[in-house]
Formats: structure tokens, sequence, C-alpha cells
């Protein structure tokens, strides 16, 4: 350690542009949002997992695809070529394969972590962020689909968005409707891409995109008929299925959202909070199945979750396809939100009381802090035993600590402690046996 | 996306040297223990803080010295030199300057988070590991060394190391011993690294070594004897004030340990969890004050705390000294040794219970799941409504799950779950209205 002895220099404190601390009052929050997702995937039996941020370039050049440049990539001091984790489902798709002995299929695993992308740094957008998935990896059933969709409806009710509408379709039936209004195959990806933005563009730009994909506008307009159809799942879903008999792959996955909406009142999924929206298409090409996307209409913040089935991906590096689904929270979009919307209000600080020390009463003003962190309270101890009452209160104050315990010569006399209110001034003696449960109570009161 | 068009190329699974994937198993445990220091920091009033994985290389470049070679370094995109967070006292003194105005001192703050270093792997030794440190910004006063002493001690209780020592010494009293012994100041250094050497080579190869490096031999006696006096710390503070008259610093530095030795007790620590070891030197120059080690030494595992004061480190990108100190859990060494001595059983999945599915009724099952998962349980709802039950059985066994609650035709006709233990065999019919609190009955009895 030469560098310290040296006289320190004086350097510049910055962060990287595009990166960002998370300062206490902005880590409570979080603290307390990934808490609460992480419950809800124990509750529904997924098991945490976590990945290295660094990994071999060659393991992670599997999904990104044109994203490749975004990667952080680099070389090590072993001349080896490594990256930083891209995102959680590539390194997913290679502990499925290396610890395959030891995995249970069906697999159920969450992971919240942070990824890096060199992003063009803008507003609400950076190159560290985390991200929220939860994956059923080994099974092909409808009831990992509907878990999925579950957990997205949970979690977001339980930080405070419960007006969302969890907007469901399926890669295949979106092929089928193309088959069966005429598309030749060839033109079904401009099908996607258009009908895709039905909200933002309307019906009649969605034919013009398709017709000049080169698509048939007769066949356009059927597609956009068939898509914007109006009903509960199970009636349109019946309505389709005749006229899908053309087309096996489409009957197939008639069955399949018919299971899954079959399932997903009983897993505690209200009515209104999801709907067959057969236009959602989703961009990723790697969707296989059903598709899913959580759209907050109230306040108005659109898209929050989603992802879908994707049987062709996990299998990458194990050199046969195994079937995978799962759900993606857009936890720094919730974050985000939740913060502007004050939905979970969280209080600046951890601490719940501060107890002011006493240059001749140490010891004491110790054993009392002592006493309410037994009982369960978060007790900032002051370490300003230099200065007055006053001050103390006044360094709680600042830090938005809402509670002092005081117990000074004269409260130490008479066996009290002094219990402030720093909101309100209030300033109430309590017995010293009393001090704990009585501040417990204020707490528990709200 | 083309990547996952094409064909997909069979790429092999493997981490890098040095890095490692935490399974569902190690995760919970790792969860277990850092979600029990979470809870005594914040139970001491330390604030949750994190920053960016990745920093300007010239931030990095602060503490490092000569374990530089050992930074993840390289250029990105924009050409700028950046690395990977080292360890979490740098980003610390970067915050406690930008974010001066904004923050409160003292300041005290905490942060669990991984670090990088290039180090040579080998067995325990990894080039991402956790680090969890807790330190107070801004302030001189014991009081704050006290809390660091006592957040170890609630910690390592806490995870099931309750027998351990804390040894507690101060830089400048042991700099008073060079000087009152008779040892010339320009070889104090041959000193610090000397004694700190003290448990494992013997009093007799420490004077060897102090005289090999220039020391007298009587001078080194006399060093070997002050160190090695045996007491209470009030009593081996007592000895030593009338000898240290000569040296101001190391006066300064008794008042110092007598307030923070008279505050222990208050905060809770056991008389037997900490002592007054003089021959504690640590091996890095930018302590300035106390410091400490815990040691366990049932189970034998050595030093799994410490840290100490050192005041002239967080001033760095301030271009002032700010005092600072505080305590770093080593994190990664006790979650190996509570592995190791099964010292916290945690299961190895965090499913309570599965609940079977049949294909003709899966919505019931899916309703018995949703009910226990709303009374708290964490319910696997299985996904193989193909296979038969003992196969569904035989599943949850291999994954540890303990209890299944089924509902088959029979059971919903009569309106009871039937609640297998999957350990002892057993199986009991409940009525299903009591399932829920049957089971949670079942884990709180343990």
């Amino acid at each position: 350690m030469t560098a310290s002895q040296a006289k320190p220099r004086q350097r510049k404190p910055q962060v990287l542009s595009g990166f960002r601390d998370y300062m206490p009052a902005q880590m409570i929050l979080r603290h307390r949002i990934i808490d609460t997702f992480r419950t809800i995937f124990e509750r529904h039996g997924f098991e945490p997992l976590d990945t290295p941020a660094l990994e071999h370039i060659d393991v992670l050049l599997g999904k990104a695809g044109e994203n490749e440049k975004l990667m952080y990539r680099f070389r090590d001091a072993g001349d080896r070529e490594i990256g930083l984790r891209y995102d959680l489902t590539v390194p997913l798709a290679r502990v499925a394969a290396m610890h395959q002995d030891e995995i249970v299929l069906p697999f159920k695993r969450y992971h919240i972590a942070p990824v890096w992308r060199a992003e063009k740094p803008q507003r609400g957008r950076f190159r560290e962020f985390w991200q929220c998935d939860a994956d059923i990896v080994g099974s092909t059933s409808m009831l990992a689909d509907a878990e999925a969709v579950s957990i997205a409806a949970e979690a977001l009710t339980a930080v405070g968005l419960p007006n969302f509408v969890i907007h469901i379709s399926h890669r295949r039936l979106l092929e089928g409707i193309a088959v069966i209004s005429g598309v030749d195959q060839s033109l079904s990806g401009g099908v996607y891409r258009s009908v895709d933005k039905l909200a933002k563009i309307g019906g009649a730009a969605v034919i013009e995109e398709m017709v000049k994909s080169g698509i048939d506008a007769d066949a356009a307009t059927r597609v956009l008929e068939e898509v914007t159809q109006q009903g509960t799942p199970v009636e349109l879903l019946e309505r389709l299925r005749p006229r899908m008999t053309a087309y096996e792959p489409g009957l197939k996955a008639l069955d399949e959202l018919t299971e899954l909406f079959t399932v997903l009142p009983g897993l505690g999924v209200a009515d209104r909070a999801y709907k067959l929206d057969l236009s959602l298409a989703r961009g990723l090409d790697y969707y296989t199945g059903p598709v899913y996307e959580a759209i907050v209409s109230e306040p108005n913040v659109g898209s929050v979750a989603g992802a879908g089935r994707y049987d062709g991906l996990i299998g990458n590096f194990l050199g046969r396809d195994i079937p995978a689904t799962g759900m993606s929270l857009g936890i720094e979009r919730i974050i985000e939100v939740v913060q502007e919307f004050d939905l979970l209000p969280t209080p600046p600080t951890v601490a719940q009381a501060i107890v002011p020390v006493f240059p001749d009463t140490l010891l004491e003003a110790a054993k009392l802090a002592a006493e309410l962190r037994s009982a369960g309270l978060n007790v900032d101890f002051s370490m300003l035993q230099h200065r007055s009452l006053g001050q103390q209160l006044q360094y709680a104050g600042r830090r938005g600590i809402p509670m002092a315990a005081i117990a000074g010569v004269s409260e130490l006399e008479r066996n009290v402690v002094a219990i402030k209110d720093l909101i309100s001034g209030e300033q109430v003696e309590i017995p010293r046996g009393d001090a704990a449960q009585y501040l417990l109570d204020r707490f528990t009161a709200g």
C-alpha cells in the first residue's frame, strides 16, 4: 500500500456516462421492490440462481444477434475474450447445460441481477440496469405459462400497480391467421411486424404497412379483421377453431391457449387482469408459443412485464431443444414508476429512532440503544457526544429519522425515557421498560 | 434477432476460471446470510448504498496500490479507460465527494456487492466475490468504532459462529510502544510487520525478525513484553498510561481505547467476545486509529471480519481529510464455513409443498395452490399433468420438497386434501379449509 502513504492527489469524483449510484433513499425502495418480487417468486416455488458477471465471449454471443455491438467485451490478462453479462437468458441456457446432472426438470428459477449494455445513454435508459426473470425450463405444459402470467399479475399488484392488463397471444396462432387469411408464408414476417404496431398506429396504417411489404390487400384486411375481433378468450378461440382446421399448428395453439385460459382463474388471476389480444406479436423471433405483455394504463406507463415461450433457445448449449417459458418484470421501469407516483411510500432512512448521547452517560445511552434494537427497532446510536441535544436532533431531522429516544441524566434518575416525535415535536415520558413497546406501537399504528 | 433463426450451433457451456454459478441450494444459504447481515446493519441505522460495477480507471486507482495489476481494466467503445470495482471503499470515497450536498455526516452506510480481482484462482479464492462493508464517514467518535465492533459481534453470532474473539488494538498505541521501547522511528515498520505474526510464529521468532530488520535486541525484547501483557482491557491500558507520557499520540490512543471499551458492554457485546490485543497490527498502512479483527476458534477458521479507522482515505476525492471507520465481514469465508459446518441448516429448495395435478381437475389443483400461497406457503404447482401421481411425487422428492397437498377427484368429492409427508411417507386427510393451517403448523413446529 504505497499509494496511500503518498500525499493524496485530488482525483475527480465522477461516474461513467450511463451509470449511477443508488443512494440510500433509492436503495430502500429498490430493496423493498426486489424483496417483494423475491417473495412472490419463492411463493410459486421458483428457486434463486445467480451467475457470474463475466463470461467467455463465446457463451455470450448466443442470443444477442445484431445487439452484439452493445456488449461490453474485452480481453483479460490471460488474453481470453470475455464480456459482461448481457441478459439473464443466455446464462440460464449455459447453466441448464453445465449443471444438467444436478438440475431436476422442470427447473424453475428466478434471477434478479444487473446486466450491462453499451447503449446510447438517455433519459431512463442506463448502461447498467437490473433484470428480473422467472423461467421454467423443461416443460411443454401450459401450466408453466399460466404460472408465468400469474406471477406477473401478483408482482404488479404487490407494488401498487393493480391497473394492468396482461395481453396474451400465441405465435402459432398469428401464423395461422396469416395462413387462413391467404398471406403467402414467405411474407408472414411482415404480418407480425405490422400487426404488433396496431395500438400505436391504428388499423388503416397496419393494412397499409402490410400491403407495402407485399401482402395482398384483401388478405391484409382479413388479417386485421381476425386480430381485432372482440370477446372473451374462450369466445374468440372457439370462433377461430373451425377456420383453423387448415393449419394444424394453429389448432394446437388454440388447444394450448384454451388450457392456459382455463387455469388462470384458478391461480387467482382476476378476469379483468388479462385478455386474449391476437394483435400482440412481440418483436422477438425466438418465441414459439404463448406470448404475453403486461400494460399498465393507470398511471399510463405502458409495458412493464412480458415474455413468452421460447422452446428453441435453452438447448443451445446442449445440442438439443429444451422447452422453456417465462416472464420478465421490467424492474427498472417499475421502480421508476413506483417512485414517480409514490405508490409504495418508503422512508428516506432505515432508522426509526435516534438515541442521543451525552458525555457523562455514554454507557447508559448505549444500553438504551441495545434494548430498543433487541425489540426489533432500527436505532441510530448518535455519535455526536460533543454536540448539544438540539444539534443531535437536528442531525436526525436532516436524515429523516422520525423519533428520538432520550435518556439524559434527569430521565435516568427517574428511570424513564423521553420519546420525541421529530415531525410533530410532541414529547412524552415513558417508563424505561415500556419504551420499546411504545415505539413499536407507534410504527405499527402507522 | 437473426442468430436464433440460424440452426443453433452447439457452443461449449463453461464459466471462466475463478468464477462460479450459485445454484439454488447455495443461493438459499447466501440469501439467508445476506438478509441476516442486512437486517443487523439496518438495526444499527446503517443505510444501504450501491454503486456501479464499472468505474473510470482514474477513480479506481486510488487505494489499490501494488494490487493494480489485479484489476480488471479495459477500454470501452468510447475509448475510455474503465475497470471493474475492486473493493467497496474507493466507491464510498467517490460517493462521499460526489454527493456531499445530499449526504448528512456522520454518514453510515452498508454495501453488500460483488468485486472483481484477477487473482490466481485457488481453493476458496475467486475472481468474483462479494464484500460486505459497514462504514461511518465523518465521525472521529469512538462510538463509531464501538458500533463497528458490535455489528461484527452480532453478525457472527446470528449466523451460528458465536465462538469468536474480536481482537482490538490501535495503530498509535503500537507506535507508542515502539517509541517507549526505544525503537528508532525509521524502523517502526519492522515492528508492525513482525509483531503481527506473533500468533503464527511465536515470540522468539518475532524478536529475531525485529532484530534482522535492524532493531536493537533489547528494544525488540521490550516491544514483545509490552504487546504480550495479559489482563482486562482497562488493566492493560492503565498499566501503559504512565509510560506513554513520552508519546502524546499514544496517550490519545489510550483515551480513545478507554472510551471504546467503556461503551462496548452497553452495546450488548459480551466480555468474552473481545480483547485488547496489542500485537494486532493488521497489514494495511492506511489505518490511523483502532483496528479490530474477529477470530473464530470453534470451529477453527481464523479471521472472518475486521477493519478499523482510516481517517486519511475517504477525503481522497475531496482534497481534505474526512474521518472514517468501519468493519468488513468476510462474507465469502463466512458462507463457506456456515455451509461446511452446517451452522444454519437450510432446505435445498424454497418450495414447502407440491400440489400435484391431474388432467381432469387442473382448475381445482390451481385453486388449491393459490389458497395455500395466500396463506403464506411456498407452493410448487406441478406441471406434470400427463404423469402419474407417483412420478410427480418422485419429482418433488428429487427437488427435496418436503410435503405434498393432493386434491384428486376422490378428495375433491369429499372436500378434503390429502397431505403427504414426502420424507416419512405418512399421509393424512385434512378438511379442505384447514389444509393451509395444518401445513403452516407443520413448518413452525419444525
